[in-house]
Parts: structure tokens; sequence; C-alpha cells
């Protein structure tokens, strides 16, 4: 049984950030390095529950996801999670919280996994955090407020560089009329990672080509750092991007250094085979 | 014109490497350093010069070739390198550099590249040391002592994590074969980190489908290490991997947790549509 070697450092949090979403991103790292140094690749991996949107967790989301209510029960602040789902302690203040994005690549030791978390102040994203977990590296973005976040610019779908998560089946063909015009292709397999890549500049757009596999905690923090840089999130099939307590939701999000490339880029996907 | 604003840490470098292998290296992630606080991310992706292997050379590649070379003049040995080419000092020592592995990413900003390098004496592969640049994490490997890494293991396909190279046009269908097969696929383009990724076992596996795109700096560090871990190095068409001062020379390489599984893979690739 392996377990993954490497440190997980401390999160370099931007002054300013919200106290229950500085305190959350801390306590989610902190659960994160115990739960590397405790258990092995194959315990983390173990799907030992099922989630609040449905789909079977995994023992490493658990751990990091019950640190994370801890703090917003401390803050008497809402929580919207993938896994626990729901805490409603009254407030104005929801946290929408990824609390493992990448969770396949956090399980394997593959370095590419983040915590993301939004504020929600009645139901609308006002402030967001990336946290790559495996570095520490931090994006923090306030709406309407300047933001060191610029994204490329690029208009243009063909040859751009864009990330894409894995083909699911059902959008093969799309997956693959993207992947012919771009003139670099990656798969990093962490939603909110790719998006704070899209929007500091370091790559052109990332998409779900249309599998659906999307909760809206794998967008609200580009909801509202990529705008704010520049750039755009859409849903490949025109559904609004909202903050919504049901779980069952999915979205094939886009998410683009500018609205024409995100346009495009839903055509594309979208174009009858 | 957007400069790259995250840190380079400096490497860790185990102790017991090859002093011309620790001072390369050392010397690589200072010029990689240098190069990002200095140049925008256009001018480190400018192509400047035709490279020794035949490609042209982005302006970071130089930068950190020629880095590189002053350690070999000072060491006095041998260098085999990617940009540069050959420079003999007539030692049984050559030091075989990929001096940025995953250029675009690392021009770009994404933080996913690599500098590898490897000692070979009369030819033959004796140590490698592949040194994420992004973060300062090392890998290191002795042929013929005991290793920490460990491969999973894994002998199928099917099922199997698998890092590809991003298809190029000519394995487009072979390419596909694979991700059909695999229950993730991944592209992180940056070929020496995924072998260390496969050599430590957070993934199955990382093949070119038969895009003939790797030359041997981008395979002779998994040549030492993956092996020493469990795993294999194969060439899809079955060439004989080579320290070879031709650089025109060519493979598909795969690189496996099990020959087992690196043989289903080079089958799987080759198989006629």
């Amino acid at each position: 049984m392996s377990f993954i070697g490497w440190p997980v450092p401390e999160p370099v949090i931007p002054e300013g950030t919200h106290p229950a979403l500085a305190d959350a991103t801390r306590a989610a790292v902190a659960a994160f390095a115990g739960a590397r140094a405790k258990h092995t690749r194959a315990d983390l991996a173990e799907k030992v529950q099922m989630g609040a949107d449905g789909t079977p967790t995994m023992r490493l989301d658990i751990l990091v996801d019950t640190a994370v209510a801890e703090v917003v029960d401390k803050h008497r602040v809402n929580l919207l999670s993938e896994e626990i789902g729901v805490i409603d302690h009254g407030s104005s203040v929801t946290l929408v919280v990824d609390p493992v994005d990448g969770t396949a690549n956090a399980a394997a030791g593959v370095p590419l996994s983040a915590f993301a978390g939004v504020v929600a102040v009645d139901g609308v994203a006002t402030e967001a955090l990336t946290c790559w977990l495996d570095t520490g590296r931090c994006w923090h973005a306030v709406a309407g407020q300047p933001t060191p976040y610029r994204t490329t610019g690029r208009r243009e779908l063909d040859g751009a560089a864009v990330s894409l998560l894995r083909p699911h089946g059902s959008d093969d063909a799309a997956w693959w009329r993207v992947a012919k015009r771009a003139s670099r292709v990656r798969i990093l397999s962490t939603s909110c990672l790719e998006a704070a890549l899209v929007a500091e500049g370091s790559t052109d757009a990332f998409a779900d080509a249309g599998s659906d596999t999307h909760r809206i905690m794998d967008l609200a923090a580009a909801m509202v750092m990529v705008p704010a840089a520049g750039g755009a999130v859409l849903d490949v099939n025109g559904r609004p991007l909202e903050i919504d307590p049901d779980l069952t939701r999915r979205w094939s999000g886009v998410v683009a250094a500018t609205r024409e490339l995100a346009e495009e880029l839903v055509s594309t996907l979208k174009e009858k085979p």
C-alpha cells in the first residue's frame, strides 16, 4: 500500500479574504495534508458513501469537507458543498465549496488538485478563492474590484490552447472537433485549476465538451474570477449558471479568455456531427 | 505583454547526486527563474533559432541550455542537449539533458515543466534527475541501486490511468483506441514529469501514441528511473532506446508500471484501424 510522499504547503491566502473563506481554506489544506499523511492512495480513493450531488464520495473528499463544515458552523454562515450538501445557519452568506477539485488526481498523487471556495451573498457570488493544494498557490478575486489577473485576450478557436475534460463517450465527437482546431490540448483533470489558468492568461480556454459533468461548485470560482480578468463563462447548452442548493443540476462549462472565444467554443461543441 | 508571476523555488537535490548533474540542475533552475523574471510570455516562447534536434528553439530553451553548457565546460564532461547538441570534452561522462521539458507549458505559465538530466558513462545511462521547475521537487535514481519509487504494478490497460501526448494527426486512431480503454486520460504536455509520475505510482502509464515526437532526452531519465521502480520503457515501433549523438532520431515512447502493461499499450497502439 503506497502513501503519497510529497508535502502539502501552507496556503498563501491574500489579505482581505473573507474570514470564513480564509478559515475554510486553511482547514481544508490542513485536512488534506492530514489525510495524505495517514491514508494510502487506495484508502484515499475508496468510495465510502454517496455524496449530496448524487455521485459516490471518496474518503479524501469526506475528510476535507468535514473540516470545512466545522469552520462554517463556527462562523455561522451557510454551506453548499459537493459532498455534505447544504448546511443552513440562516445567514445571508453561503460558502459554495469544492473541497477537493481533481479528487482523482489528489488521491493518486498527481499533483493537480485544488480547494475552491466562493462567498455568495443572498445567492450572488461575490468573492472567490482557489488554492492549489499541492503548492499552496492561491488565486483570489472579488466581484466588481480590480484583479491582477488578465486572460490572454484570444478571440479565435483556431490555434488556441484549450484544456478539456477527458472525453466521456456522449461528447466524443464534440471533443474531437475542438481538439482538432486547437493548437494545444491539455487534460489536467482539475476544473478549478484549469479555470484559474485561463484567468491568469496561461491558457486560452477550458471546457466540458458536453458531458454535463460540472456541478455549480466546479464553476462558481470561475464565475467570479474569469469575467474580472476579461473572460467569460458559459454553458454549452445555454443554461444559466446559478448557485442553487439543488445539487442534481449539471452544466457543461466553457471558460474562455474572451466572450467571442467562449461563444465559438459553444457553437463548435454544439455542431451536428 | 504579460509576465508569469509565480516564483521558481530552489531545487531539492538529493545527496549523492553526481556533482555535474547537481550543478547543471541548479544552473538550469536559476536560468529558468531569471528568464521568467526578465521576459514576457511572448518573449519566452519566441522561436529564435533552429535547435540541434532540427526543431525551432524557443528563447526560454536557449537561456536554460546555455546555463547548462557553462556547467558542462566547468566540469569537463560532455553534453548531449536538445538545443545546443553535442559538446565533446573527451570525457567518459556525458550529461544527456532536456533543459526545459514541457517548454510550451513553461513559456505560457502552465506550471508543469521540468529539467531532466541523465549521467551516461561510455554511452550507458547510470543516473537520472528530474526536477519539476515550478515547485523544486526532484526525482532521482541510480541504475542498479534501490529506489524509493514504486510503480502501481498495474498489468492491464482496461481501466488504467494513462497520460498521452496530445493527438498529432498521424496517430489519431491509435490515440483514441487507448483513450477508450483507459479509465482516465490525461494530457499534461510534459513527458519527463509524466514519466516521474509513473515511477512513483501516481499514474499507470504514459505514451506517445505513435507520432514519433520523442527525442532521447525525453526518455533518458525514464530509462533509469522507471525500470528501477518496477516498470518498463519501450518504443511503439520496437526501436532500441539508445543514447546517440544523432539528434534526428525519434521514438514513440511508452512508459508503464509493468512490462505487461507496456507491451499491451504497444500492441494496442499498433493495431490496424
